[in-house]
This record gives structure tokens, C-alpha cells and sequence, in this order.
């Protein structure tokens, strides 16, 4: 999708309506990519088993840098590969690039059309890198780039703030794992989950909205898989409702941005339940001790007082950055919208930033 | 240095009174560095020359993990080796350890004695890996563990606030590329610069404070090896003066960050001369189309009008980092002493994080 195949919001539509009809559309979207995608995920994993890479470099911007982070966590965690995040700039500003050796660069992009990744990931093919891309337009150059392509089939995104390529890609990072080790790409009950999730977060979302109505700056907070909701969260945020957000994980905010929180700067931790709970929980003591008000996104495993438990406690840890981040983009769009913004239509950003 | 052994500032003395001698101590720390280390430097580079790896792998938290982000410029830029940032928790939370293989593992670390970092080390020497370690403390657990130690002998920090152990974690990571590229680290005017950079910083500083007194919320940008600099300077004005600051590549903060500028939102611009600044005049456009203050540190090639020009023109970029920070550190001491913070003693942080 390039600039000008978007369509603009028509004048005087209600604010974020594009944007609330994109969270929606995403579990039938997910469905849509288990269902239709699979064919060519089992393709790039096919490519990804024959070149034997020993080694992932993840390649991405903007929200596709938090969906990258989870697929780090997932190549290392499910397929035992190192896995990393490219630096696009040590190529196209300073002229070097580098890759490890008999590597696979995965270039991860809804617009597939920046700049910096379409020269990055062409140097890569050149090194001799198996070349792997996920983007939701399959005539964009990191789509024509790459050995192997996956499209995300989640339908053009016209709001600016990404919502559903956002999990259509942590889904298809996903899918591609589990097909490289061998496993079908199976969630029948992912949907129906998800359709759970936007419901009880629809119905706490505008008093949760109203809570955080005159909230400048907010720390949001993960571990492990849900370090990239934390992010992705935090971005949410700052590109709809113009809140300083801030993404982090639980151990990095230990040192030194606990410091921060106050009486006007709340915390918002993300927590599935799972082995992150126990640095999750420091964070969240840290928070109170400071007076923060503490928000959770969680299954109920965190205590946390201010709204009820959003997630389901029965979710395999690798899929729960899926529903994690669907509370965190309707608080996102229900804080922009109670503040006069439209979210689709966020102030000084368009929908295909082209960095170089 | 642990807990133990610092020092508490004397109850009474005056706010910051540690971190601004810390501050001022770090050319002739550097010297030394530069003058007694070289040994030490020189016997991890042979070690490393040794293991001719392939690749390295960068471990640390913190005001550290924004050192290690400057090494990874470095060794991708400088040694053309791929290098990446390791993600602890894969390790400490999932128990799922994966290196490269024929990596070194490179830990920073000022007291190297964070656990989960103590941990991924000692796994990534069980692996086979390379392990090289550079802290402040000699007798700490990270020094041990590692094949190779280098020391940073910048004497013990006793504020809170990281600031002569971070610009020496960067030299100390730029005389070992140099070493192990064959090359003799020598920077005999760096020392004089900083002295400069810190004299005209210290003069323009309570100025600069005053016209920041009344920010909450601030996005501060560097691209390439400034963007380490611009992670660190946020977290020192996180962490002393309690703003909300968070620090972008230029390339990523167009990607929707640039939407929280506004009038209270200013925009602190990390550039020194380099490729990377055609970039870094995007983002300034941006924030002035939003009306937001901006402010630089920088040699005077982005035009500026708040400051005058804080760093010389004539640094060769992989050193420039060393001097970009200081104006930094200045601005968040003086910020948080105006506000009546005393930094060496931030709200709810100790000297050395345990995480794990």
C-alpha cells in the first residue's frame, strides 16, 4: 500500500473510524492469514529450511520494529537461533553493511516501500543472506526484494496508526516459526480469544479512557514477548493521543526510568501470565511506592485494583502479544478521541514514512 | 563497586554535588584510561584476535546498554563485523540461551554485578563463546567470569547517575576496536577537547536549564553513533530530573514519535557533523512545523538558534559520542538541581540494579 492507493478519511467523518473498524476487523483478519496465508508461509519456511540459516536478522521500522522484537523472542525461544535487530543505518548512512554469515535477513513492513529497508535487504541478497519479507502489499519493493514472501492479507490499513498489520505480522512471524520447526500453524481458538479480549476491553475502555483523560506521560512496561507490546503499546499511544509514552522492558525501567513515575505519570504494565511475572511485579511495588497509578493489562496473575482482568489466563505465552495489544489500541483510540484528535489522521505523520 | 562499598553523599551537602565532580572528572579519566588501560585493552583485542569470532554479541543495562549500542556501531562500522544486542531475559526468563556461533560475548557493565548479565555470560562461555567484560570494579563477578577483562579505572562512581563510567565504557570500546583492527588507540587531543566542550557547556548550561525549567516531556534524536546519545541523554534527564524524555534515531522517530511535539514538548537534537544529518534536519523541520522548542548539541552544521555551537567540528564521528554527552549530563544536573532534585540521590533508584 503507497500513499496514494489511500484512501483519506472523508471530511467530517467521525474521528478514529477508521482506525476502531481496523482493531475489529483483526481476528476475522488472523483467520483470514491461518487460513489463506499458509501456502506461501509454508514456502519461505521451506526456503528458511533449505538454506539452513544459523542465524535471524530482523529488519524494520516504525510498529514493525515492535512486531521484529517479538519475532526475536519467538526465532530464539522456539527455533533456538540467534536472532537479532539490523541497524539500517549503519548501511545507508555510514556505507558498511554487515551481515553475519550464512544468515536470514527478515524484513518486516506494512507499506514494504522504505527506503532504508528496500537498500538494506537488497545489500543482504547481495552478501549472500537468504532474503525473507512480510508486508501487507505484495507489489512493494521489499515484497519483489526478497527470496521469499509473505503477505499479511489483512486488507488495506487507511487509518495512520497501525493496528491490524500489526498482530497480522506477529502472527505471520508466527506462522513462519512454527512451520521452520516443523509444527503446524494451528490457533483455531486465536480468533474467538480475540474477539473476547476487544469486548471486555470495549466495555472498560471508556472509564479506563477517562482515568488517564489528563495523562501527558506514562511508562509502559513488559518482559519478555511482552517487552514488544510494552513498545507497540507505548507507540499507540504517543501517535494518537500524543501521550509521552514510553516502552520498555521490566528490567531496563529498573534502571533509571522508574525515577520518573509520580502521581501524574502512571505505569501501564503488560502481563500475561508467565515466568516475566515476578520482575513484572517489582516494577508495578516500584510504581506504588512512588504514588504512580498503576494500569494493567493482564489475566489477573498481577494485582492490580483498576480494571478488571482483560486477558485470558489459557494462552501459550508466544501468541499472547496478539491479544496483549488490542486493550492498549482502543484506550489508545478512546484517550485520542475523548482529547478532540482523530487518530486516524494523527497531527505531522502520514502513513508511509520513507526514511533513507 | 557494590552497594557496600559507596560512599552516601553527607547528608547536608549540596544537591549533586557528586555528579557534577563526576562530570568533571572524566577528561582526565579518559587519560588514564587511554595512558594505564592499554594493557589491559590490548590483551582482550589479542584474545579476540585469537578467536578471530565472526560476530559479537553486546550484553548490558542501563546507562551501559546505551555504551553497548555505541559499540555496536562501532564493530559493524569499524571492524565490518555483524554485532547485535543481547535480549538477557531469553536467557534468565525462558532459560533458552542462544549464541551466535564463533561470537564473542561483550558485557558492559559499570558494576558488574547485575545478575542476569552475570548469568548470560557465564552460558555464553559454556557455549563456546568468546566472553569479554569491561566494568568499573575489577573484583566483580562479570570480570571473573569473562575470558578477557578490561577495566575502567574512572575510580568509583558514588553518584546515582551514570556519567564518567559511561563516556569511559565508550572509550574503552573504541580503543579495543582499534586495537583489534590493528590500529594504536591513541586520542591525544580528546581530553582537551572535553575540557572545551565542557567549559563552553558549563557557560551556556543555567541559561539552557532555565528556558527547560518548566518541561515534563521531551524527545531528543541522534541517527548513527549518535543515536546512543541520544538514548543516554534521555535517561540522564530521566533520572535526575525526572522528565519524560525519551531518545529516538532520527528514523524512528518519524515513524510516529514526532507526533508528541508540541509548544511544552520540545525536541533536544543530537548532531554532530556526519551523513547522518540530513536526516537529524528532517526531524528539526518537524518539530518547528509543530511549534515545539528546539534545542541542539551540536557543532553548529544544524542550524540552531537557541545555543551556540557546543562541540568542536574537527572529531572524527566514532569519537564524537564521548563529547556529546557531556552537554547532556551538564543539562540534566542543572535541570535537576533547579527543580530542587538533588541527583546523586534520584527518587526510588540504587547505584547498582539487580535484575534478573
Amino acid at each position: 500500500m503507497t500513499v496514494d492507493t489511500v484512501q483519506a478519511p472523508a471530511p467530517g467523518a467521525a474521528p478514529g473510524r477508521l482506525m476502531r473498524a481496523e482493531i475489529k476487523e483483526q481476528p476475522a483478519g488472523w483467520n483470514r492469514l491461518l487460513d489463506e496465508g499458509q501456502d506461501a508461509v509454508a514456502r519461505a519456511a521451506a526456503a528458511f529450511r533449505a538454506a539452513d540459516p544459523t542465524q535471524v536478522v530482523l529488519l524494520a521500522r516504525g510498529s514493525s520494529d515492535n512486531a521484529a522484537i517479538y519475532g526475536q523472542y519467538l526465532i530464539q525461544i522456539g527455533l533456538h537461533l540467534p536472532a537479532g535487530l539490523a541497524t539500517p543505518s549503519v548501511h545507508t548512512v555510514y556505507g558498511r553493511p554487515v551481515f553475519p554469515p550464512r544468515s536470514c535477513v527478515l524484513a518486516v513492513s506494512q507499506s514494504g516501500a522504505s527506503a532504508d529497508l528496500v537498500r538494506t535487504l537488497a545489500a543482504a541478497r547481495e552478501a549472500g543472506c537468504l532474503t525473507v519479507s512480510i508486508t501487507n502489499d505484495p507489489d512493494s519493493p521489499l515484497a519483489a526484494g526478497a527470496h521469499a514472501h509473505i503477505p499479511l492479507l489483512a486488507g488495506p490499513e487507511r487509518s495512520v496508526a497501525a493496528t491490524k498489520t500489526y498482530t497480522s505480522e506477529l502472527l505471520a512471524l508466527w506462522m513462519f516459526t512454527r512451520l521452520v520447526s516443523g509444527r503446524r500453524p494451528e490457533a483455531p481458538e486465536l480468533a474467538v480469544l480475540g474477539e473476547q479480549v476487544l469486548e471486555r476491553a470495549g466495555a472498560e475502555c471508556e472509564r479506563w479512557a477517562e482515568r488517564l483523560s489528563d495523562v501527558r506521560r506514562l511508562l509502559v512496561v513488559g518482559r519478555g514477548y511482552a517487552y514488544a507490546s510494552a513498545r507497540e503499546a507505548a507507540l499507540k499511544l504517543m501517535e494518537t493521543s500524543y501521550v509521552m509514552a514510553q516502552g520498555l522492558s521490566a528490567a531496563d525501567a529498573e534502571h533509571g526510568p522508574v525515577a520518573v513515575l509520580d502521581r501524574q505519570t502512571p505505569l501501564l504494565a503488560i502481563s500475561s501470565h508467565g515466568p516475566g511475572t515476578p520482575s513484572m511485579a517489582s516494577v508495578v511495588a516500584a510504581a506504588r511506592a512512588a504514588g504512580a497509578p498503576v494500569e494493567i493489562i493482564g489475566d489477573g496473575t498481577l494485582a492490580g485494583d483498576s480494571i478488571p482482568a482483560l486477558l485470558p489466563t489459557d494462552v501459550p505465552p508466544d501468541l499472547a502479544p496478539l491479544l496483549e495489544i488490542l486493550p492498549a489500541q482502543l484506550l489508545a483510540l478512546e484517550l485520542a478521541v475523548g482529547r478532540g484528535n482523530d487518530p486516524d489522521r494523527p497531527r505531522g505523520l502520514n502513513k508511509v514514512t520513507s526514511t533513507v
